[in-house]
């Protein structure tokens, strides 16, 4: 598998280097064959997580619009026991959380141990929107990144592993993409005309996706940048790097705090 | 269908009165493929629910130890997706939920517009043990109980529909899977000796589930019965209710607030 080559290292990001789609020989019903059947280690690993209540997961999902951020979370986590597994979606803050630092809305939705959690979108969207449309100057964007450094490493002292996922599409499937929500009524919903003033900023979110990626890709806390332009492939790259990383978390069952030879039920 | 047969019409309730198993001409292969069937409808309405972003669902499932409640959660929203689904696990309250009233913690948790969520345990609680084990007063436990009726009155006047499941279990039928968690090391983390001291309760667990749905079973906040001996008829009665609410509640797509003819991308 080529998952792993997706992985960012320490060093100067370029998102022209990465591939928005895969090279690799693998077809279309080869890789949802391989997703079902990762879907299921998936599911196991996650009672085994929930069971042992120490360790927990944070995935987090980046992307320009109609990257596929909703998608990955229907294909990708649709069928795990929605029990140990909580999607966030961060939306544009509400006053009370501009009220506070960037982080305190982002702190109280972090898994408790045993859960995975997933965001959609995050505070990544603090250093990419501000820098974009120059809200903020690039000192205070730099102050932020070190801070989500900070923060992660908090996160993963804690128990607390993490993965995020930049969705990398070319500009042509954004366009294709963005054309088909508006020819399908039942999508209409997920078009926000606002999308085109971004799309139109392609470079500078390439700029300040490659600063964000390049600061905040650590060991405890790595980027993936997914080749996003196929969405099965998409789909079973990242099934593929949250059942590596569960594998390497090993979470056990508990031992029971009594002796079962010794209960006798009525 | 029988689902409907399980609701309880106001009025006093016994629980003797209601079956535990089913006694159905339906097969366990048939139910099975017609779960599997309401489950790509349960999807579609779902995501329809999501995106108009006006009406929400709030599910709550109360059972006796073992009774069920997580494989319920397992087996009938798995498959959704998590994005538009939430459960929440009400456990021992904390200190802080201890200093509010007993609604407070539940209140938080219920289901913004659009969303689904699921009980596994609630407010519910809070009218069994304490009166089961006399920690609270008759009159005490009344008073909630019109508490409760009021709240479940209050969420579904912004749009929330309520589903209440008890599910109904023999004494036999819980002996038997208490015996099993006990006999599977994979089960033994699910097996509390607590548990025991309240099977031994049954008979006050049984007056105090019946005066709560007796009390709480309104138009707007049903109660159901399921009989839940077989796991496979509960799952599917279970999803054939919400299945049923669902395509009552007939979300629709929300109309956009542009015009998709005058829209360019480029």
């Amino acid at each position: 598998m080529t998952w792993e080559s997706y992985r960012v290292r320490p060093g100067p990001v370029q998102l022209q280097d990465w591939p928005t789609s895969d090279g690799s020989a693998l077809s279309r019903p080869e890789a949802e064959a391989r997703s079902a059947e990762v879907l299921g280690l998936l599911s196991d690993l996650q009672e085994r997580l929930y069971a042992e209540g120490q360790q927990s997961l944070l995935i987090i999902l980046q992307a320009r619009d109609a990257g596929g951020k909703d998608g990955t979370v229907k294909h990708v986590f649709s069928g795990l026991n929605p029990q140990g597994i909580r999607v966030v979606s961060f939306k544009v803050p509400t006053l009370q959380e501009r009220a506070h630092d960037f982080l305190w809305r982002i702190h109280a939705q972090v898994p408790a141990a045993g859960e995975i959690v997933v965001f959609n979108r995050s505070h990544y969207e603090d250093v990419l929107v501000p820098r974009v449309h120059a809200h903020t100057d690039l000192a205070t964007i730099q102050e932020r990144l070190e801070f989500i450094r900070a923060f992660e490493q908090l996160l993963h002292s804690r128990g607390t592993r993490i993965l995020k996922f930049y969705l990398h599409i070319s500009p042509e499937e954004q366009l294709k993409r963005l054309k088909k929500r508006l020819e399908n009524p039942q999508k209409h919903w997920k078009f926000d005309p606002g999308d085109l003033i971004e799309r139109a900023r392609w470079n500078d979110y390439t700029l300040a996706y490659e600063a964000a990626i390049s600061i905040t890709s650590t060991e405890s806390a790595p980027w993936y940048i997914i080749p996003a332009d196929q969405k099965w492939f998409r789909n079973l790259t990242i099934s593929e790097c949250i059942l590596h990383r569960l594998q390497e978390m090993n979470p056990r069952f508990p031992t029971p705090s009594f002796d079962p030879l010794t209960v006798a039920i009525e």
